[in-house]
Protein backbone atom coordinates (compact mmCIF):
# COMPACT_ATOMS: atom_id res chain seq x y z
CA UNK A 1 0.00 0.00 0.00
CA UNK A 2 1.23 3.34 -1.35
CA UNK A 3 1.36 6.05 1.34
CA UNK A 4 0.57 9.30 1.38
CA UNK A 5 2.45 11.97 2.66
CA UNK A 6 1.70 15.89 3.32
CA UNK A 7 4.40 18.51 1.98
CA UNK A 8 5.73 21.91 2.61
CA UNK A 9 8.11 24.00 0.78
CA UNK A 10 12.35 22.97 1.86
CA UNK A 11 15.27 24.75 1.54
CA UNK A 12 16.96 23.86 -1.89
CA UNK A 13 20.37 24.25 0.49
CA UNK A 14 19.26 21.59 2.84
CA UNK A 15 18.42 18.74 0.43
CA UNK A 16 21.36 16.75 0.67
CA UNK A 17 19.62 15.82 3.88
CA UNK A 18 17.37 13.17 1.25
CA UNK A 19 20.06 12.67 -1.49
CA UNK A 20 23.52 12.04 0.43
CA UNK A 21 22.38 8.77 1.92
CA UNK A 22 22.15 7.78 -1.41
CA UNK A 23 19.22 6.53 -2.37
CA UNK A 24 17.61 5.01 -6.18
CA UNK A 25 15.50 7.94 -7.39
CA UNK A 26 12.68 8.41 -9.90
CA UNK A 27 13.10 11.70 -12.49
CA UNK A 28 10.43 12.73 -14.35
CA UNK A 29 9.94 14.70 -16.94
CA UNK A 30 8.29 16.84 -19.55
CA UNK A 31 8.66 17.51 -23.61
CA UNK A 32 5.83 18.94 -25.50
CA UNK A 33 2.98 16.89 -24.70
CA UNK A 34 4.74 13.74 -23.41
CA UNK A 35 5.66 12.96 -20.20
CA UNK A 36 8.20 9.90 -18.63
CA UNK A 37 9.50 8.58 -15.54
CA UNK A 38 12.62 7.11 -15.32
CA UNK A 39 14.30 5.43 -12.14
CA UNK A 40 17.96 6.44 -11.45
CA UNK A 41 20.65 5.52 -9.06
CA UNK A 42 23.84 7.36 -9.97
CA UNK A 43 24.11 10.87 -8.88
CA UNK A 44 25.50 13.06 -6.32
CA UNK A 45 24.95 16.05 -4.23
CA UNK A 46 27.73 18.82 -5.91
CA UNK A 47 27.27 22.11 -3.71
CA UNK A 48 24.89 23.37 -1.32
CA UNK A 49 24.15 26.78 -2.68
CA UNK A 50 23.66 27.57 -5.38
CA UNK A 51 21.86 23.91 -4.74
CA UNK A 52 23.50 21.16 -7.34
CA UNK A 53 23.25 17.61 -8.47
CA UNK A 54 25.12 15.58 -10.69
CA UNK A 55 23.84 12.78 -12.62
CA UNK A 56 24.32 10.26 -14.95
CA UNK A 57 21.47 9.16 -17.83
CA UNK A 58 22.67 7.46 -20.91
CA UNK A 59 21.42 8.21 -24.08
CA UNK A 60 19.69 4.28 -24.13
CA UNK A 61 16.73 6.08 -21.71
CA UNK A 62 13.72 7.24 -23.80
CA UNK A 63 13.60 10.34 -21.08
CA UNK A 64 17.62 11.69 -22.13
CA UNK A 65 16.19 13.57 -25.10
CA UNK A 66 13.22 14.72 -23.21
CA UNK A 67 15.44 16.07 -20.34
CA UNK A 68 18.48 17.22 -22.66
CA UNK A 69 15.46 19.15 -24.59
CA UNK A 70 13.78 20.68 -22.14
CA UNK A 71 16.88 21.43 -19.84
CA UNK A 72 14.17 20.60 -17.12
CA UNK A 73 13.37 17.85 -14.83
CA UNK A 74 12.17 16.98 -11.03
CA UNK A 75 13.80 14.36 -8.70
CA UNK A 76 11.36 12.42 -6.98
CA UNK A 77 12.55 10.42 -3.60
CA UNK A 78 10.38 7.24 -3.41
CA UNK A 79 10.13 5.26 -0.38
CA UNK A 80 10.04 1.58 0.06
CA UNK A 81 6.21 1.17 -0.37
CA UNK A 82 7.17 2.03 -3.68
CA UNK A 83 9.48 -0.42 -4.46
CA UNK A 84 7.40 -2.30 -7.08
CA UNK A 85 7.28 1.04 -9.15
CA UNK A 86 10.76 1.67 -8.90
CA UNK A 87 11.95 -1.62 -10.76
CA UNK A 88 8.83 -1.48 -12.80
CA UNK A 89 9.56 1.68 -14.12
CA UNK A 90 13.11 0.86 -14.83
CA UNK A 91 12.15 -2.09 -16.62
CA UNK A 92 10.34 -0.80 -19.43
CA UNK A 93 10.00 2.36 -21.55
CA UNK A 94 8.39 5.52 -22.05
CA UNK A 95 8.29 4.77 -25.78
CA UNK A 96 6.20 2.77 -25.25
CA UNK A 97 4.14 3.51 -22.14
CA UNK A 98 2.68 6.52 -20.03
CA UNK A 99 4.29 5.59 -17.40
CA UNK A 100 2.13 7.65 -14.92
CA UNK A 101 -0.86 5.82 -16.06
CA UNK A 102 0.94 2.40 -16.47
CA UNK A 103 1.98 2.61 -12.18
CA UNK A 104 -1.38 4.88 -11.31
CA UNK A 105 1.20 7.55 -9.79
CA UNK A 106 -0.16 11.33 -9.66
CA UNK A 107 1.62 13.78 -11.58
CA UNK A 108 1.24 17.26 -9.93
CA UNK A 109 1.73 20.60 -10.90
CA UNK A 110 5.35 21.98 -10.32
CA UNK A 111 6.06 25.55 -9.80
CA UNK A 112 8.95 26.38 -11.81
CA UNK A 113 9.44 23.42 -14.41
CA UNK A 114 7.54 22.23 -16.55
CA UNK A 115 8.31 18.53 -15.94
CA UNK A 116 5.65 16.92 -13.85
CA UNK A 117 6.39 16.03 -9.61
CA UNK A 118 5.01 12.37 -8.52
CA UNK A 119 2.47 13.04 -5.51
CA UNK A 120 3.12 9.91 -3.92
CA UNK A 121 7.18 10.08 -3.56
CA UNK A 122 8.42 11.83 -0.20
CA UNK A 123 10.27 14.45 -2.12
CA UNK A 124 10.25 16.32 -4.97
CA UNK A 125 13.49 18.79 -6.23
CA UNK A 126 12.57 20.88 -9.28
CA UNK A 127 15.53 21.06 -11.17
CA UNK A 128 17.03 23.08 -14.57
CA UNK A 129 20.24 21.67 -16.23
CA UNK A 130 23.00 24.46 -15.95
CA UNK A 131 25.73 22.74 -17.62
CA UNK A 132 25.25 19.97 -20.53
CA UNK A 133 28.97 19.63 -21.97
CA UNK A 134 29.71 17.16 -19.78
CA UNK A 135 27.03 14.62 -22.10
CA UNK A 136 28.89 13.75 -24.90
CA UNK A 137 32.14 12.06 -23.22
CA UNK A 138 30.12 11.03 -19.85
CA UNK A 139 26.52 11.44 -20.01
CA UNK A 140 26.58 13.33 -16.79
CA UNK A 141 23.71 16.17 -16.25
CA UNK A 142 24.89 19.14 -14.16
CA UNK A 143 21.79 20.28 -12.55
CA UNK A 144 20.42 23.37 -10.25
CA UNK A 145 17.64 22.68 -7.67
CA UNK A 146 15.30 25.52 -8.28
CA UNK A 147 12.22 24.29 -5.96
CA UNK A 148 12.01 21.47 -3.11
CA UNK A 149 9.21 19.66 -1.69
CA UNK A 150 9.57 17.97 1.42
CA UNK A 151 7.16 15.71 3.03
CA UNK A 152 6.15 17.16 6.79
CA UNK A 153 6.28 13.83 8.44
CA UNK A 154 8.37 11.22 8.79
CA UNK A 155 11.69 13.17 9.76
CA UNK A 156 13.88 10.35 7.64
CA UNK A 157 12.09 8.56 4.95
CA UNK A 158 12.58 4.63 4.57
CA UNK A 159 14.21 4.84 1.10
CA UNK A 160 15.64 1.90 -1.12
CA UNK A 161 19.70 1.74 -1.85
CA UNK A 162 20.49 -0.39 -5.12
CA UNK A 163 23.14 -2.97 -5.18
CA UNK A 164 23.41 -4.11 -8.71
CA UNK A 165 21.91 -8.10 -8.90
CA UNK A 166 18.11 -7.00 -8.21
CA UNK A 167 18.90 -6.41 -4.79
CA UNK A 168 18.44 -3.14 -2.94
CA UNK A 169 19.59 -1.99 0.96
CA UNK A 170 16.28 -0.86 2.93
CA UNK A 171 17.70 2.20 4.90
CA UNK A 172 17.99 1.41 8.47
CA UNK A 173 18.27 3.17 11.88
CA UNK A 174 19.39 6.76 12.37
CA UNK A 175 22.01 7.81 14.99
CA UNK A 176 23.23 11.31 15.33
CA UNK A 177 26.54 12.35 17.29
CA UNK A 178 25.98 15.96 17.73
CA UNK A 179 28.64 16.85 20.37
CA UNK A 180 31.48 15.20 17.85
CA UNK A 181 31.22 17.53 14.77
CA UNK A 182 33.04 21.07 14.39
CA UNK A 183 29.93 23.75 13.53
CA UNK A 184 31.17 24.02 10.24
CA UNK A 185 31.40 20.06 9.40
CA UNK A 186 27.58 19.44 9.78
CA UNK B 1 35.48 -2.73 18.75
CA UNK B 2 36.76 -2.75 14.73
CA UNK B 3 36.55 -5.62 12.33
CA UNK B 4 38.98 -7.35 10.21
CA UNK B 5 37.91 -8.34 7.19
CA UNK B 6 39.85 -10.99 4.99
CA UNK B 7 39.91 -9.44 1.49
CA UNK B 8 39.89 -10.88 -2.17
CA UNK B 9 40.26 -9.08 -5.59
CA UNK B 10 37.29 -8.11 -6.95
CA UNK B 11 36.01 -7.18 -10.52
CA UNK B 12 36.38 -3.13 -11.11
CA UNK B 13 33.41 -3.21 -13.33
CA UNK B 14 31.56 -4.84 -10.11
CA UNK B 15 32.48 -1.81 -7.39
CA UNK B 16 28.58 -0.63 -7.95
CA UNK B 17 27.29 -2.78 -5.77
CA UNK B 18 28.83 -1.44 -2.59
CA UNK B 19 29.11 2.54 -4.08
CA UNK B 20 25.73 2.90 -5.84
CA UNK B 21 24.13 2.65 -2.10
CA UNK B 22 25.67 5.77 -1.12
CA UNK B 23 27.88 4.86 1.93
CA UNK B 24 30.08 7.91 3.24
CA UNK B 25 33.61 6.68 2.57
CA UNK B 26 37.26 7.43 3.34
CA UNK B 27 39.86 8.71 0.82
CA UNK B 28 43.44 8.15 1.56
CA UNK B 29 46.12 9.75 -0.58
CA UNK B 30 49.78 9.86 -0.94
CA UNK B 31 51.85 12.47 -2.03
CA UNK B 32 55.69 13.00 -1.51
CA UNK B 33 56.43 11.32 2.03
CA UNK B 34 53.14 12.61 3.27
CA UNK B 35 49.90 10.45 3.87
CA UNK B 36 46.34 11.27 4.23
CA UNK B 37 42.81 10.52 5.03
CA UNK B 38 39.73 12.56 4.47
CA UNK B 39 35.76 11.61 4.90
CA UNK B 40 33.59 12.21 1.71
CA UNK B 41 29.95 11.36 1.30
CA UNK B 42 29.62 13.72 -2.36
CA UNK B 43 30.26 10.52 -4.99
CA UNK B 44 28.46 8.70 -7.97
CA UNK B 45 29.50 5.59 -9.82
CA UNK B 46 29.91 7.06 -13.58
CA UNK B 47 30.70 4.33 -15.55
CA UNK B 48 30.77 0.60 -15.29
CA UNK B 49 33.44 -0.26 -17.92
CA UNK B 50 35.85 1.64 -17.61
CA UNK B 51 34.66 1.50 -13.92
CA UNK B 52 34.43 5.35 -13.13
CA UNK B 53 33.48 7.40 -10.03
CA UNK B 54 32.68 11.05 -9.88
CA UNK B 55 33.20 12.89 -6.76
CA UNK B 56 33.35 16.16 -5.20
CA UNK B 57 36.01 17.53 -3.03
CA UNK B 58 36.74 21.19 -2.35
CA UNK B 59 39.98 22.66 -1.97
CA UNK B 60 39.33 23.73 1.69
CA UNK B 61 40.29 19.57 2.36
CA UNK B 62 43.69 18.89 3.33
CA UNK B 63 43.56 15.86 0.71
CA UNK B 64 42.58 18.00 -2.39
CA UNK B 65 46.41 18.92 -3.26
CA UNK B 66 47.54 15.85 -2.40
CA UNK B 67 44.74 14.36 -4.85
CA UNK B 68 45.24 16.60 -7.56
CA UNK B 69 48.91 16.48 -7.43
CA UNK B 70 49.60 12.98 -7.26
CA UNK B 71 46.42 11.94 -9.71
CA UNK B 72 46.04 8.91 -6.82
CA UNK B 73 43.53 7.98 -4.33
CA UNK B 74 41.98 5.01 -2.84
CA UNK B 75 37.89 4.88 -1.93
CA UNK B 76 37.73 2.77 1.24
CA UNK B 77 34.62 1.73 2.56
CA UNK B 78 34.47 1.62 6.15
CA UNK B 79 32.03 -0.26 7.87
CA UNK B 80 29.45 0.91 11.13
CA UNK B 81 31.75 -0.45 13.79
CA UNK B 82 33.97 2.61 12.30
CA UNK B 83 31.54 5.01 12.66
CA UNK B 84 33.44 7.16 15.29
CA UNK B 85 36.88 7.13 12.94
CA UNK B 86 34.85 7.93 9.74
CA UNK B 87 33.20 11.30 11.98
CA UNK B 88 36.56 11.75 13.75
CA UNK B 89 38.88 11.86 9.94
CA UNK B 90 35.93 14.35 8.93
CA UNK B 91 36.82 16.99 12.14
CA UNK B 92 40.37 17.64 12.04
CA UNK B 93 43.12 18.19 9.04
CA UNK B 94 45.48 16.24 7.75
CA UNK B 95 47.70 19.81 8.14
CA UNK B 96 47.83 18.92 11.28
CA UNK B 97 47.62 15.20 12.50
CA UNK B 98 49.14 11.89 10.41
CA UNK B 99 45.48 10.50 10.36
CA UNK B 100 46.64 6.79 10.11
CA UNK B 101 48.82 7.13 13.42
CA UNK B 102 45.64 9.50 15.36
CA UNK B 103 43.06 6.82 14.43
CA UNK B 104 44.99 3.70 14.82
CA UNK B 105 44.76 2.70 11.39
CA UNK B 106 47.11 0.66 9.03
CA UNK B 107 48.06 1.62 5.86
CA UNK B 108 48.61 -1.23 3.93
CA UNK B 109 50.35 -1.21 0.10
CA UNK B 110 48.38 -0.75 -3.02
CA UNK B 111 49.21 -3.06 -6.04
CA UNK B 112 48.85 -0.03 -8.59
CA UNK B 113 48.94 3.37 -7.01
CA UNK B 114 51.07 4.97 -4.74
CA UNK B 115 48.25 5.63 -1.97
CA UNK B 116 47.66 3.63 0.86
CA UNK B 117 45.17 0.89 1.35
CA UNK B 118 43.20 1.02 4.79
CA UNK B 119 43.63 -1.82 6.09
CA UNK B 120 40.34 -1.86 8.56
CA UNK B 121 37.82 -0.76 6.28
CA UNK B 122 35.58 -4.19 4.58
CA UNK B 123 36.95 -2.67 0.81
CA UNK B 124 39.47 -0.38 -1.08
CA UNK B 125 39.07 0.78 -4.44
CA UNK B 126 42.45 2.25 -5.89
CA UNK B 127 41.61 5.48 -8.25
CA UNK B 128 43.47 7.47 -10.35
CA UNK B 129 42.57 10.81 -11.30
CA UNK B 130 41.29 10.36 -15.34
CA UNK B 131 40.21 13.97 -15.52
CA UNK B 132 40.36 17.07 -13.70
CA UNK B 133 38.65 19.95 -16.14
CA UNK B 134 35.88 20.34 -13.87
CA UNK B 135 38.02 20.79 -10.86
CA UNK B 136 38.56 24.64 -11.43
CA UNK B 137 34.37 25.53 -11.83
CA UNK B 138 32.76 22.41 -9.49
CA UNK B 139 35.83 20.53 -7.47
CA UNK B 140 34.94 17.44 -9.09
CA UNK B 141 37.27 14.66 -10.05
CA UNK B 142 36.33 11.95 -12.44
CA UNK B 143 38.18 8.88 -11.41
CA UNK B 144 39.22 5.33 -13.04
CA UNK B 145 38.85 2.34 -10.53
CA UNK B 146 41.86 0.21 -11.45
CA UNK B 147 42.17 -2.12 -9.22
CA UNK B 148 39.66 -3.34 -5.80
CA UNK B 149 39.77 -5.25 -2.65
CA UNK B 150 36.83 -6.51 -0.69
CA UNK B 151 35.74 -8.66 2.24
CA UNK B 152 35.23 -11.96 1.53
CA UNK B 153 32.27 -11.92 4.26
CA UNK B 154 29.89 -10.89 4.96
CA UNK B 155 28.32 -10.57 1.34
CA UNK B 156 26.30 -7.10 2.17
CA UNK B 157 28.63 -4.76 4.60
CA UNK B 158 26.87 -2.18 7.01
CA UNK B 159 27.59 0.98 5.78
CA UNK B 160 26.85 4.35 7.66
CA UNK B 161 25.36 7.02 5.11
CA UNK B 162 25.46 10.64 6.12
CA UNK B 163 22.26 12.84 6.35
CA UNK B 164 23.81 15.98 7.68
CA UNK B 165 23.05 17.53 10.88
CA UNK B 166 25.84 15.07 12.22
CA UNK B 167 23.07 12.08 11.78
CA UNK B 168 23.89 9.06 9.87
CA UNK B 169 21.34 6.45 8.53
CA UNK B 170 22.89 2.82 9.19
CA UNK B 171 22.18 0.40 6.22
CA UNK B 172 19.60 -2.07 7.06
CA UNK B 173 18.27 -5.42 5.53
CA UNK B 174 18.37 -6.69 1.66
CA UNK B 175 15.97 -7.25 -0.34
CA UNK B 176 15.88 -8.94 -3.83
CA UNK B 177 13.16 -9.04 -6.89
CA UNK B 178 15.12 -11.45 -9.03
CA UNK B 179 12.37 -12.33 -11.54
CA UNK B 180 11.40 -8.52 -11.92
CA UNK B 181 13.90 -7.43 -13.87
CA UNK B 182 15.36 -7.37 -17.69
CA UNK B 183 18.68 -9.24 -17.57
CA UNK B 184 19.92 -5.80 -19.13
CA UNK B 185 18.83 -3.69 -16.69
CA UNK B 186 20.51 -5.76 -13.31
Amino acid sequence: MRKTYKKRDFPVADIRRYLEPGPTVLVSSQWKDERNIMTMGWHTVMEFSPSMIGCFITGANHSFEMIRKSRECVINIPTDDMIEDIIGIGNCTGAEVDKFQEFKLTPEKAEKVKAPLIKECYANFECKVIDEHLLPKYNFFILEVVKAHVATSPKYPRTVHYRGDATFMISGKNVSYPARFKPQNL
